[in-house]
C-alpha cells in the first residue's frame, strides 16, 4: 500500500515536458550565437527561442528566414532539433510511457499486445528499432529523389544537402525550408516531383507510430487494428475533402491559385490539404487567400495529423470519434459502434475534452493578440491555430509580431506539441486519485 | 413488452419542434400581409419568415425596423409571438416533457421532486401557474416604471404601449424595440432608469424556470438546489467579468464608449454584458466595436442564459460544468465536485457534446456566409453566433444579407432556440435504444 502511494516526481508527462523544454533552451542558446548566422551577428534571444521552439515542436513558424539568415551550422542545429523533436518524440514517448521503471505485468503485456502488437519488452525495443529504421529509410529514399530533382538547378553538393534537409523536415512535419525569402516551396507550386515527394513525406510522417507498427499485418492481409483502420480512412477522407474544399474556395482567387492552369489548381489544392495537417510547407500565399479558404485551412490545421505521429492538432481519430458520436446522437443510438467495435465512453469523453480545451486555448490566445497586434482577426486566428497545431503556415505574420505575440506563439507551440492534457497532468501537483472518493450526485440541467 | 415498444410519433421533442414551426409559419403569413405594415405594402415572404422566426425564437435579429415598418397590428403580432415563444416555451416544455401521456410513477415523482420541488401532477400545475403569475407580475411592474420614464418624452398612451412592449420583449430576452432606425435603445445608453430596468428584466428572464421554482426556499433560508446555486453564481460571475472585459476592450474606442464619461462607460459596459447573454438590446454600435470587444461579446453570447429560461446559448450551467471539469483534469482529480455534490459523468458528457455541436454549427454556417456575403469574417461570426444563441445583436448586417444568408440565419435561430440536441432527437427516425446491444470495445488513441 505504502509502495503504490509513493510520490514520484519523474512521471512520464513530466519527463517529456522537461525534456522538451531543456532541448529548446539548448537550441535557443546555440541559434542566438554569432556562430549560427551567415553575417556573424547574434540573434535576439526571444527570436532564437521562437526558432528553437518552432524546430523542436516541429512547427515551422519562423521569424528569420532559414535559408538566408542561418549558416550551415545554424541550419544543422535546426534540422537536428527537428529530428529530435519529431522522431525522438515518437519513440521516446512510447518508451517512457510504457517503461517508467516498472516491470511488465499481465495488464501491461495485454496493453502492449493491443497497442503495438508485441507482448514483451524485447519485442517493444525491436519494434522501436524498426520504426527508427523505417523512418531513416523513408527519409533517405525521398532525400535521393529530391536531390536528383534539385541537381537540375544547383550544384550536386548543394542539391544533396537540400534533399536531406527537406526530406527530414517534411517527414517530421516541421515545414522548415532553405529556399529563402520566407517563400517556402512556392516556387514549386506546379512541380509534381517536389509537390508529390514532399506531400508523401508529410502524409507518411503524419500517420503515427501505431500505424507503422501495424503495417506488416496489413501487407500479410491479416485483420488490422481498429486504430489503424480509422487512421487510414480518416486521413484519406480528410485529404480528399480538404483538396476539394480548397479548390472550391480558391479557384477564382488570383491571389492564390486563380491564375493557374486547371491541373496546377488541383495540385496546389491537394498540396494545401496535405500541408495544413500539419506540415506547414506553403506552395501558395496565405496572405491573399479568401476568408473561406483561410477558415477551411484553419479547420484542417485544427484537426491535424494522427495520434503518436510527428504532426499536431487535436488529431484525426479524435475528430472522427466526435463525428461518429454526433451522428449517433442524431440517430438516437446509445452505443458508438464502428467496424463491429464499440468505442469506449472514456475515449469519446477524452476526445470531447481535448477539443474543448483546444478551442478555449486558441480563442483566448487570439483574443490577447487582438489587443497586442493591429491585424485582422481571421489572420490572428490562423496564426494561433497554426502554432497550437504545430503547423507552421502563416499569413506572413510571424516576423512582425510584438514581443507579447511571440511569447504567446512560443507557448502555444509548446502546449500544442505536448498536448494540453499531457501538460496539464505534468503540471498537476498531485497524483491522480486512486481512492475515488464518492460524493452524492447533484442534479444539473445543461443546455 | 409490446406496449413499451409501441412507436409513438408525437414525442416531446417532436411536439416542440413542430409547434414552433407552425407558430412561426402563422406569424410569417400575418407579418407578410399588408395589414401589418404602416404603408400598407406587403413584406417579402422570406423577410416575414425571418421576422417571425426572430420573434418566436426570441432572438431580435431584424430585417425591417420594428418601430417604423410595422403598424400597431404588426407590432402586436410580433409581441404575441415573442410571449408565446418566451413564456410559452418555458412552461409548455416542462409540461410536455413530464406529462407526455404517461401517468406519474415513483420514478417520475422523484424526478419532479428533485427538479421542481413538487411531487404530484397537481403540484406541477400549481407551480406552472405560479410561474405564469410571477412572469406577468414582473413584466407589469417594469412596464409601469418604463411607462412613467417614457411619459416624460411622449404622450401617455404611447408611453404605456412602449412600456408594455419593451417590458415583455426584455423579459422574454427577445430584444425587439420600437425606437426606429435600427438603433435599438442606443438613445438611452447613459439613462440609468431604462438601462437598469431593461437589464434587470433580461437577467430575471434569463435565470430559468427551475430557479424561479426554487426562489421560495431561498427566501425561507432553506438549502437550495445545486442547480439554483450554480445558476446564480455563474450569472453573477459572468455579469461582472463581462462588464470588466467590455470596459477594458472598449474604453479607448470612440466608436463605442470611448467618448463617454467614466460612469456612462461602466453603465454601457454593464449593459453590454447583460444584453449579450442573450437579450439583444444594443446601447452601443457594434459595427465600430474593436476586434477584441467583438470576440468578447461573441463568447458571452455563446455562453448565453441559464437552462429552461427565455435565453439561448449553450447555457451558463453547461459552461460552468465544463470549466469545473477542466480545472479538475488539470489538478488530476477523478471526480468533479462542487458544494459537496458530485456532478454526474453523464452531465459533463452532455455539456461537452452540446458545446462541440454548437461550435461546429456556428463555424460551418460562418464558412458558408464567407462565400455568400462580402463581409469581414469576424462580423459574420458575430452574426451567426448571435442567431444561434438567439441574442439578436448585429453589426448592422442582418438587413443586407443575401437570401442564402437569411435562410441560414433563420435555420440557426430555430436550431438554437430548440437546442441542437432536442432537434436531433426530434428528427431521429428511431426511438432511443432500449436493448443496449453490446459490442466488444475497440482500443483508440485520441489526441
Ligand atoms: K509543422
Ligand atoms: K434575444
Amino acid at each position: 500500500m505504502q509502495k503504490t502511494k509513493k510520490w514520484r516526481f519523474f512521471t512520464p508527462a513530466r519527463v517529456l515536458s522537461i525534456g522538451f523544454a531543456v532541448t529548446i533552451l539548448i537550441g535557443a542558446i546555440l541559434l542566438s550565437l554569432p556562430i549560427s548566422s551567415q553575417t556573424g551577428e547574434s540573434l535576439r534571444f526571444l527570436d532564437a527561442l521562437e526558432e528553437a521552439t518552432s524546430a523542436v515542436c516541429v512547427t515551422g513558424l519562423i521569424v528569420v528566414d532559414t535559408g538566408t539568415y542561418f549558416n550551415h551550422f545554424g541550419q544543422i542545429v535546426l534540422i537536428s532539433l527537428i529530428q529530435i523533436g519529431g522522431l525522438g518524440f515518437m519513440t521516446l514517448a512510447t518508451f517512457i510511457t510504457i517503461m517508467t521503471g516498472r516491470k511488465i505485468g499481465l495488464k501491461e503485456r495485454l496493453l502492449l499486445q493491443e497497442a503495438f502488437n508485441v507482448s514483451t519488452l524485447e519485442g517493444l525495443i525491436r519494434l522501436a528499432r524498426n520504426v527508427v529504421l523505417i523512418t531513416m529509410g523513408i527519409e533517405l529514399f525521398f532525400a535521393i529523389i529530391l536531390a536528383i530533382r534539385f541537381s537540375f538547378q544547383m550544384p550536386l553538393g548543394r542539391a544533396i544537402y537540400y534533399g536531406v534537409f527537406h526530406s527530414i523536415s517534411a517527414f517530421c512535419n516541421a515545414g522548415f525550408d532553405l529556399f529563402g525569402g520566407f517563400k517556402s516551396i512556392s516556387d514549386y507550386v506546379g512541380d509534381p516531383t517536389v509537390s508529390i515527394c514532399i506531400s508523401l513525406l508529410i502524409i507518411l510522417g503524419g500517420l503515427g507510430f501505431t500505424v507503422f507498427a501495424d503495417v506488416p499485418r496489413l501487407f500479410r492481409g491479416e485483420r488490422t487494428l481498429l486504430h489503424t483502420k480509422l487512421v487510414l480512412i480518416a486521413s484519406a477522407f480528410l485529404l480528399v475533402v480538404g483538396t476539394i474544399g480548397t479548390y472550391l474556395f480558391e479557384k477564382n482567387n488570383p491571389g492564390t491559385i486563380g491564375n493557374f492552369s486547371e491541373g496546377t489548381k488541383w495540385l496546389a489544392s491537394y498540396f494545401n490539404s496535405a500541408t495544413a495537417r500539419t506540415a506547414g510547407y506553403a506552395s501558395i500565399n496565405y496572405e491573399t487567400m479568401t476568408q473561406g479558404g483561410l477558415l477551411w485551412t484553419i479547420i484542417l490545421m485544427f484537426i491535424g495529423a494522427s495520434p503518436g505521429s510527428t504532426g499536431g492538432g487535436i488529431k484525426t481519430v479524435t475528430s472522427f470519434v466526435i463525428m461518429l458520436y454526433i451522428i449517433n446522437v442524431i440517430s438516437n443510438r446509445d452505443n458508438t459502434v464502428i467496424f463491429g467495435r464499440q468505442i469506449a465512453r472514456q475515449t469519446i469523453y477524452k476526445a470531447l475534452v481535448i477539443s474543448v480545451m483546444a478551442v478555449l486555448l486558441i480563442v483566448f490566445s487570439t483574443m490577447i493578440l487582438t489587443v497586442t497586434e493591429n491585424v485582422d482577426f481571421l489572420r490572428l486566428l490562423f496564426e494561433t491555430t497554426s502554432a497550437f497545431a504545430t503547423v507552421g503556415l502563416s499569413t506572413n505574420l510571424t516576423p512582425t509580431l510584438s514581443d507579447t505575440g511571440k511569447v504567446l506563439i512560443i507557448l502555444l507551440m509548446y502546449i500544442g506539441r505536448l498536448g494540453p492534457l499531457t501538460l496539464a497532468v505534468a503540471l498537476a501537483a498531485r497524483q491522480p486519485d486512486k481512492a475515488n472518493l464518492k460524493y452524492p450526485e447533484g442534479n444539473l440541467y445543461v443546455g
